[in-house]
């Protein structure tokens, strides 16, 4: 039996059985007013993040969803709006509700398209952080679809050229089917997202020389040079020359297809969680593989050209040749028997905020 | 007046009008049996590539195209078929005709079903090599859309954690309308496309440390290396550190929607422009801005979010700050002003070509 875990706990943590993390996160949203079945589809994405190894969109994000809520920067009962449609498109306002409350129901509006006309794209805009992006992708795979969901987010990444930041992260995900567990893309378009610093700086270490620049423009190793005035870079690293202008770019048609497209901002422009009118605009697409193939055909070669790839000749240094989303699915597989590990800070956070509601503890520090 | 040039030359060449470059092109092609208007569609599309400074997509590609023509891997009569419709989408068979007369009636018709519908998203099985991928996406740019290309390719780079060639270099194209130049994306998903490795063959020089590898896995400078049994490297690089599965998980998703989605192929079985069934699959979209948003507007948002961008802080070693199309845009004013620059290795090929074909020289050595 596999106990493969992606992002594996190297700190004090404790185990929480999926469906008690669930119930904690869905509880504390409805004590601060979210409507129970917005608060489930929240707790749902949250959890999957940690199911899946995605730390950085799981549940230690709870306190910034709470804080925006509290502060009113987050609507918890939007009048959420198609404002035009078409038999293969829409256009949502988000009213500025919760990011999972505002892509679900777009996501569901792009597939329930792409049901009946065989394409489905629905650009949102006025939305909060939506957490992970392959969350939205992955409901289109599960109908026998292809799904692409993109967001953009506050900036935090340097232009190729430029220093400020100035773009999202802005992650792009592609999921389609296949016999088994799906191909699950959903990467940002920086080269690390910056969760991935934050553990950094937790742990007082180095970061890898060409993730980051200071405030200078230069690459940097200390991470608290980033979070004061430095900023992240796109995919390909700085300048031209490994095709930093390429993850620039991937950035920016992020931006294009969200907010510019649906009438919202770019990336410079969106705020926190924490902030009224924090602006962020999203992007989905579902397409109904059945229009096009038979479904058991593309499922048959999907299948295909990953085992040729899973079994293509391996570098030497390297364990195995991974597939996107494997690493996820196996995680989830891990955590679904073991439960989700939970970092001892983080618990005592989860707590604070149970208390802080009325919800009680998610569980005592000794386990 | 600017006389920017992107890939400026830096051997001998001679400058040849666009004009003379075109018709020389579409009449070696209709003197090797190519009918009329499509040999002018691949003129126009090899002679945009250099206009733009995308040397490697342009005529020096001709020889690829003459010899597949000659030995039948190319069909020249192609019966383009629409296998399956609705009123946003279409798949397409393109009968192993030419990429570029395939591509501009499968672009067209997205065109045409956005133009109606709103979205347009056609697939493509059986075509050939397609030129630059911008050169669709645009098409769609000048008709107030927003643009998509894609197509797999023949295989040349490693997927993480392999050595063999398996993926195509895939790029993807996205084109935006401004009120001035057209915002457009157009990026192989491996760090450089092979033709940039053929400028430091020609030249043996070494190239980069971190592009490619050799046969054994390891990063090299040494371009014969990766000629004979190496390997690109996908955008991000060698390993995950810096991404390198985000650029192979952008590969592979062009894989999805060119050749898995229309029922064609995947990079690893696309053949060379010689080889009867070689196989390339594309992925063209058109999205109907106005449906979503006034024109006007989502060109003002697009203006603004560029000169923000323009403007921003600027990196001291790096002389401006750019935005994609841009360089290819002011290197096609300069070219149609002073000619387009043909190294004399290029204009030999050229002339041979035209010889072979009895359409005479393109221009004598001495210019």
């Amino acid at each position: 039996m596999t106990s493969y875990e992606k992002g594996s706990p190297d700190g004090d943590y404790v185990r929480v059985p999926k469906e008690r993390l669930f119930s904690f996160v869905a509880s504390v949203l409805e004590s601060i007013g979210v409507p129970g079945e917005d608060a489930k589809i929240v707790a749902d994405n949250l959890v999957m993040a940690d199911l899946r190894g995605v730390e950085s969109h799981g549940v230690q994000r709870l306190r910034r969803y709470v804080d925006g809520i509290r502060s009113g920067g987050v609507n918890v009962h939007p009048r959420i709006r198609v404002l035009r449609e078409g038999p293969s498109y829409a256009l949502v306002d988000g009213d500025e509700g919760l990011g999972q409350v505002v892509g679900r129901l777009a996501m569901e509006l792009a597939i329930e398209k792409a049901e009946k006309s065989g394409i489905g794209v629905v650009t949102v805009r006025n939305s909060n952080h939506y957490g992970i992006a392959g969350y939205y992708s992955l409901m289109a795979a599960e109908r026998d679809m292809i799904g692409i969901s993109m967001t953009n987010s506050r900036p935090l990444v340097a232009p190729t050229g430029g220093v400020e930041r100035f773009l999202g992260t802005n992650p792009i995900s592609v999921a389609a089917p296949t016999h088994g567990r799906p191909f699950l893309l959903d990467m940002a378009t920086s080269i690390v997202p910056i969760g991935k610093l934050e553990v950094y700086r937790r742990k007082g270490k180095p970061i890898p020389e060409g993730w980051a620049i200071n405030g200078e423009g230069d690459v940097t190793t200390d991470v608290r040079e980033v979070f004061s005035g430095g900023a992240l870079l796109p995919l390909g690293g700085l300048g031209e020359l490994f095709g930093g202008h390429k993850g620039y770019g991937l950035s920016l048609m992020v931006d294009v297809l969200t907010g510019v497209l649906s009438g919202g901002t770019w990336s410079r422009h969106v705020g926190n969680t924490e902030e009224r009118n924090s602006e962020v605009d999203h992007f989905f697409m579902a397409i109904k593989i059945e229009n096009f193939t038979p479904v058991e055909e593309f499922k048959s070669r999907m299948e295909a050209m990953m085992s040729e790839l899973k079994t293509s000749k391996k570098h030497p240094r390297f364990e195995r040749i991974w597939v996107h989303g494997e690493k996820g699915f196996l995680t989830m597989e891990t955590r679904l028997r073991l439960g989700i590990p939970i970092y001892v800070g983080v618990l005592r956070e989860l707590n604070r905020i149970g208390m802080e509601t009325g919800v009680g503890k998610l569980m005592e520090e000794g386990g």
